[in-house]
């Protein structure tokens, strides 16, 4: 099979412009196919504030009320996500941004309420993504770019994670492409101590990650990042690594021990 | 040759959430390859006004400064256009909403600073249209959905006029399909007296244009839109009409004698 690139590149190298230039530039480098994920960033909440929208988060989570999935939308699925391609199309890289409403790509359920109304956020299932529509983008040299916001299939937007996006796209390109999954971040990798760079867990295992756990070495930010890196490399995804967005290309074609690779 | 209809929807309609959803359900119905252009509305003038920003309009042309082109990019590629692909999705149509940075499919040129300084706007010029792209989607029935922000091919992002868009997109796509243009927006048609809804102006030739401005009869909002209507119909687009939203689908189906055509 041939393969397919997908990188999630997370919000904190969103909100610094030269970074996210540099990741771009590195980006339009990998000469396989490939999509990018991109996250939101600082930029929605910043917005939400000058408009007098207030935002509740519980748990580090975004409730998503109308104001605020209007927000993200006009931010993500807009502002961002045009900028990216216009850039990405300036890199010779033929560019699309992509919604989850557009070409049906992603459908996702609107989150039921079990104790907590997280209001209109979108949850993924085995059938979310339009696994033909992005091979027919793919196979005529096409990198799509998607943003965090999905559709129910019945009008309504949905704010959905980028990371779970990353992985679900991933797990079903896998039966299409060799998929390597590479959540890019503003860390070097899963850190055994946060506080030091230079503590970069090289591999974790399904069980090593049960102790890292236990040990309460992942914390709550990188729980749900790792849950769905797992789901991938659980479901046919070739392999996954977190690592530092300016380590991408060294990473795919130098060295073997930058970031953290998971075992499935 | 196959035919395609380009439709255009004004800002007005769009600024009515009943009148819009009407509109769509009545794209929805329509049998043929098909395109949707979309204006901006008042919505970015105001999310403008409470984020601060102010705006600078001159002949009822908007000057695009930096924060501007943020706003439209916000509003017409994020907001607008994916609730509209949402809804469309909805109606069993598969959509896809595009920037003229997605697929580079329509690529501008910022105008020249003459006397005036417009800011970061595109003009359209003969090769600005991907019609191959867009051919590749219309032919596995896919409806493109544009809102008014393109690329320079530079990274850079610019405002264009939708009415513009609509006729660049007829012209180019005319080599491939028999084009049908229809610009919907709130009034049936050409008016001879402004005030009378009844006084449609059933036809205009080129001859019959000229003396309609002499005498005032086509006013400021009114020329540019007719410019670039008489642009298309002498360029390849097979015909053009100019008419209320909610005629649409008669229009298409029932009666030859609704809204105004251009004739060459």
């Amino acid at each position: 099979m041939k393969r397919l690139k997908i990188i999630k590149i997370g919000g904190n190298v969103i909100d610094d412009a030269i970074a996210m230039e540099n990741f771009l530039s590195d980006f339009s480098k990998i000469k396989c196919a490939k999509i990018l994920v991109h996250g939101g960033g600082k930029l929605a909440t910043d917005i939400a504030k000058r408009l007098g929208v207030s935002q509740a988060l519980l748990n580090g989570r975004r409730i998503t009320d109308v104001e605020t999935l209007k927000i993200t939308t006009m931010v993500y699925a807009g502002l961002i996500n045009k900028q990216i391609v216009a850039s990405l199309q300036s890199k010779c890289i033929n560019a699309i941004g992509l919604s989850g409403a557009d070409g049906n790509s992603i459908k996702t359920k609107k989150r039921e309420v079990v104790d907590i109304d997280f209001g209109f956020v979108g949850d993924v299932s085995a059938d979310s993504v339009n696994a033909n529509f992005i091979f027919s983008l793919l196979e005529v040299g096409i990198s799509p770019v998607f943003s965090a916001i999905t559709h129910d299939g019945n009008g309504q937007l949905l704010n959905t994670n980028a990371d779970t996006i990353a992985s679900a796209l991933a797990i079903q390109l896998s039966k299409l492409y060799d998929v390597e999954l590479m959540y890019c971040f503003e860390k070097k990798g899963v850190l055994k101590n946060a506080e030091d760079d230079s503590s970069v867990i090289h591999e974790i295992t399904k069980t090593g990650y049960k102790q890292l756990l236990q040990e309460g070495i992942v914390s709550k930010g990188m729980i749900p990042k790792l849950d769905t890196a797992f789901s991938a490399i659980q479901n046919g995804v070739q392999s996954v690594v977190i690592l530092h967005a300016t380590d991408l290309l060294n990473k795919i074609y130098k060295n073997e021990t930058i970031g953290t690779t998971l075992v499935a």
